[in-house]
Order: structure tokens, then C-alpha cells, then sequence
């Protein structure tokens, strides 16, 4: 049972602890990008002193808000740390005063470096050797962000999110047998399809926005989009019809009955052979508490789905991380 | 030549000008909602004082930011006031203590009489009649907000704008020239693909979601997502090949050169027959500020691409607004 904080989350928060932050900009690209989304959405829920602001790492540089000062705290993410525009953001952000913690794998990193703060977390796809959830990019995220809330507005969600995290691996495993047979039973549908989408919304729309770019477009290079799940009644539900394919997350947030509404357009209008459904409400999540269900289901569908994409991955006979052409194979662009 | 801001917008502005606001939130759905991107990134670059998020209407409503409360300010849109979302998140920001400024076509719609100060704006494919793009929901909306900077910054760019806002119908009218043989050339290779992709950053990012979602998905029933141009070299960039279709802004705001980045990507490894490069840099700007170009170019852009649309439809044989399935033909979901 975790009951503390890790130490390099302690020591950075203890670093910024003088400082009064108004702002906090959440910055990364792609997959790393995706976790901050539920990260605004806990921050959003839990801060009456903070705002907070999820940007691509580029856009950030390009677009230089006024609010980048030395009231702004930086999160930045970027696995390897070795993705160019994420480490050039976290410098401008220090050459604007603002304090910087970076998130990755590697503390040697150009990213690491660049950062006044470093916090580590762990990738399974990445090191191949089995992790605890909790200390993932979303685990460690959190954690910062409630013992920075603790920090900020004196309201300590820490020992819940701590128990919760502690007893989200064995969530984790049991999921998986949850859905396996959902996953074996529309892998062979869906391998064959050339567009998926994926639906979800508040803190699950990370999730879906990563498997749709870094799964989906990057590992299959199926064509994919994470619609966010009322968006999709404003133009996007327009594409749906009986061979049209759709992943749909129905979480536990607040944000659950858009999912549910999106759900039910799909499966009426679709064909339920081409649209799975992922619902928590049918996962046991023991030992999480009911505050922070919400915001660790998106890392139970995540973790859950990486099985589904192999499964498609051997029907179409396309490998996964060898499966890419462009990236970490040219390097000129 | 404008000299002077509506006089609904200037009303508006003097009901609130009492308040102290460090929050504004811009809401709204679909095609309604990509306008709030560029109003983001145009608070971004000009507020010290103002914070802003842009978020689906439902999903403001779900979320309920702890910052909504008698220091927000929510600024709300739909064209014919009658979205339901919109309206209903008009009403919980009043509950919360909020100011609320609606934008819509009608005084007497749902979403008016939800909020307490309507500013109406104008648009030519609702109600068939031309406009001067300057009372769109872009030209109103950068009102709104330039005359709001002013008075909780005192920073006055309301004159710059208003000059450029009177010299931006004359440069669309211009820009419709200037891309139609493209258009020409173009529309009947994307008019025969099943995905087309829009590829966009900064100020330019609402109007390739727009483009995506109201007019490629919602309309012609075509596959379709805004990739943020920096995003695309995160994951998405891995669709792309000889066949694979984008239309690509490349615009005139800080982000430019990440829009340009992904057009030389797309054009080396797709193919020049599918990639459609609209450059900001061709268009005869005369008489907009160098300063607004890059806020301006967005609308340019939007409004001939709907030529590009028609084109399109009448290739593909299906009508664009009378295209529509379930939008306005059902309506119990």
C-alpha cells in the first residue's frame, strides 16, 4: 500500500513549495500530450487557485501566452525526454521565469536536463518489464497534481489517491479479463476496417485521443479520430451508419452520461458489430475510492486496450512499435 | 470603415465593465465551438489579467470548473440560439454567480434569453443573403474580446481591429480568385476519397476542425479530423502515403512555421495530387494590420474552402445542408 508520495514528487513539490502560482501549463506532445487532458479535468475539479492549460509543446513555444511568467508552473512529459520541441519548451518556459518540472522515463535526458524539476515514472511498452500502474505517466501525473493541490488550496486528496493507485494494478489485471472477450470478439471485425473512431469525454478523452494517434494512425496506420463524445452530435455523428466503426469509453466521471448518450447514438444507428463499447461500470474496481474512479478508469481502458491493438495487429500482419515508417526512422524532418 | 465596436457589443461590454473577471469561458458546440479557439489564442497573446478555456457546452456543464463562479465571465455561441447544451450552460454559469454574454443570430432564441447579454452576429449560409465577414461570428467575437482586453488590461487594439475587420471582406472576395484554380484542380481527386484530413495550428486550428467536422463529416459524409500540424509528427504523420488526402493551412500567426513543417511533410511522403496547401502568404491582405493578419486568415480561409465544399458535393452528387441524415431530421437523441 502506497502511503507517501514518491520522493522525486516530494522533492520537486518541496522546490516550488515558496512560490504562488496562478497558472499551470501542462505541456507535451502526442501520447504524452494525451495525459495531461485528464489532468487539466482533475485540476479543473479540485483548484479554486489554479488555472491550467494543456498544450502541444510547439504551439506552447509559437504561441507564447502572456500568463507564461514567474507565476506559472510547467509540467512538462516526454517519455524518452528526448522529443525536441517538448525540451525546447521546458527552456523557454524557464527563460520566462516560469518553474518547470519534467516527466520521464530518463533523469539524463535532454528534457530531464532542461528542467529545474524531475520526476520519473515507468512504461511497460517502453522497458518491456511489467510496471505498477501507479507509478505510470498518468500515476505519477496525479500525484504531482493533488500534492500540488494540497500545496496550493490546502484540500489534501493525497491518502485517497494513494490508496486508490495502490489498488489499481489488481484492477488492472481482473479488467483484462473483463474484456478479453469483448477484444476476441471484435478484433476480427475491426482489423479489417480503414477508419475507427474513438468516443469518449472528460477524463477519458486522453485515452482516446492517444489510442486514435499513437495506436491506431501510428502503430496501424488506420485512419482514426478521437471525437469527443457530445462534439460528435454537432457534425461528426453525420459519418455513422452500419459499417462505421467506433471504440466508445463509458467511464465513471462526471462527464458519463456524454458517453452514455454518444453510446446509444452509435449502437442506434451503427451496428453493434462495429461498435465496442468499453464500460467501467462493468469492471471491479475494489480499493479505489469513488472520488478518484473517474480518473483512473481512462488508465484501465488505456492499459487494456494495448491488448486489443495486438489482437489487431497479428489479423492485420502489421507489427506494432516495428510497424512505424517515418518515426525513429528518418530523422531529417 | 468601422470607427466603432456594435453598438450590442459595446452594450454588453459596459453591463460587465464593474466586474473583475480572471476568467473567461468560451463554450459552445461543433462549428460554433471552433470559433472559441482562435478567441483563446487571441486572450493568450493579449491578457496578462485574463485566464480562458474553450470548452464542448455539455462538457462545461459535466466538468463544472471550480473557477466558474462571480469572477468568470462565459461567452457562449450557437448560430440559431436553439442548441440545447448551449442554452443549459447559459443557465448553470447564471446559477453560478457568472456573467454571461450569448452570441447568436437570434434575440429571441433559448440560448438569448438563457443569457444576460446578447450580441448578435450575422452569417450568409444560414440565411442566404451575403454579409460583410466583420459581423460573423469571428469578426464579433474578436470584438468582443478586443473590447474586453481593453477594459480589463487597458490594452486598446479595438481600433487596429476595427480597421482590419472593415478591410477583411474585400481580401476574402479577393482570396476566392486566388484559390479558385486550386480549388479547380483539387476537387475532383478529394472529391473521390473516403478520408480527407485538415492540418492546422494556432489561430488557424478552429477552422480546420470546422472544416472537418460541420462541412466533410457532417455534410458529405466523408472521414475527417483537424490534426494539429505539430500533433501530426506524434502519431498521425504514420497514415500518410501516396494516396493519403490533407488540406493544409498554412496560415499567418506565430504557429505559421509548424503549419509549414507538416505541408512539407505531407507534400515529400503523400503525394502533391492529394495535398492541398492553402497559403496565407498568396492572399492580397491589403488594409488588415499586420498584427490581425494572423487572426484574420482563419476566416479567409473558411469561407472560400466553402466553395471548395460545394464543388466537392456536386461531384460527389450529394447536397450539402439537405445532406444531412440525422442533424435537424430526428430529433429524439
Amino acid at each position: 500500500m502506497k502511503t507517501e508520495l514518491n520522493p522525486d514528487i516530494s522533492q520537486a513539490l518541496s522546490a516550488i513549495a515558496g512560490r504562488e502560482f496562478g497558472n499551470v501549463f501542462l505541456v507535451a506532445c502526442g501520447g504524452s500530450l494525451s495525459i495531461m487532458h485528464p489532468g487539466k479535468y482533475f485540476l479543473d475539479r479540485h483548484s479554486k487557485v489554479l488555472n491550467s492549460d494543456v498544450y502541444n509543446a510547439d504551439e506552447f513555444i509559437a504561441r507564447s501566452p502572456q500568463k507564461l511568467d514567474d507565476k506559472a508552473l510547467v509540467i512538462l512529459c516526454s517519455q524518452t525526454g528526448t522529443t525536441k520541441e517538448t525540451a525546447r519548451a521546458a527552456e523557454f518556459a524557464r527563460a520566462k521565469g516560469a518553474a518547470t518540472i519534467a516527466m520521464t522515463l530518463d533523469s539524463a535526458s535532454p528534457l530531464a536536463n532542461a528542467a529545474e524539476n524531475v520526476v520519473n515514472y515507468q512504461a511497460f511498452y517502453t522497458t518491456g518489464v511489467p510496471i505498477d500502474a501507479a507509478e505510470s505517466n498518468y500515476g505519477v501525473l496525479y500525484m504531482l497534481l493533488a500534492g500540488l493541490v494540497k500545496q496550493t488550496d490546502g484540500i489534501d486528496v493525497v491518502p485517497s489517491l494513494l490508496k486508490s493507485l495502490s489498488n489499481l494494478q489488481p484492477a488492472i489485471d481482473k479488467a483484462h479479463d473483463v474484456f478479453a472477450p469483448l477484444f476476441e470478439d471484435y478484433a476480427p471485425r475491426l482489423a479489417k476496417k480503414d477508419v475507427i473512431y474513438t468516443l469518449a469525454s472528460g477524463a477519458n478523452y486522453g485515452a482516446a485521443y492517444s489510442f486514435s494517434i499513437c495506436v491506431l494512425m501510428e502503430m496501424q496506420w488506420i485512419n482514426s479520430q478521437a471525437i469527443h463524445a457530445n462534439e460528435y452530435f454537432h457534425g461528426p455523428f453525420e459519418v455513422t451508419d452500419k459499417d462505421a466503426s467506433f471504440i466508445v469509453m463509458v467511464g465513471l466521471d462526471e462527464t458519463r452520461r456524454l458517453e452514455e448518450r454518444a453510446r446509444d447514438f452509435a449502437l442506434r444507428f451503427g451496428s453493434e458489430d462495429n461498435v465496442m463499447v468499453l464500460d467501467a461500470e462493468k469492471l471491479d474496481l475494489t480499493g479505489i475510492d469513488d472520488a478518484f474512479r473517474g480518473y483512473l478508469v481512462p488508465l484501465v481502458f488505456f492499459d487494456t486496450l494495448w491488448r486489443f491493438a495486438y489482437k489487431i495487429a497479428d489479423l492485420r500482419g502489421q507489427p506494432m512499435l516495428e510497424g512505424r515508417r517515418y518515426m525513429k526512422k528518418i530523422s531529417d524532418y
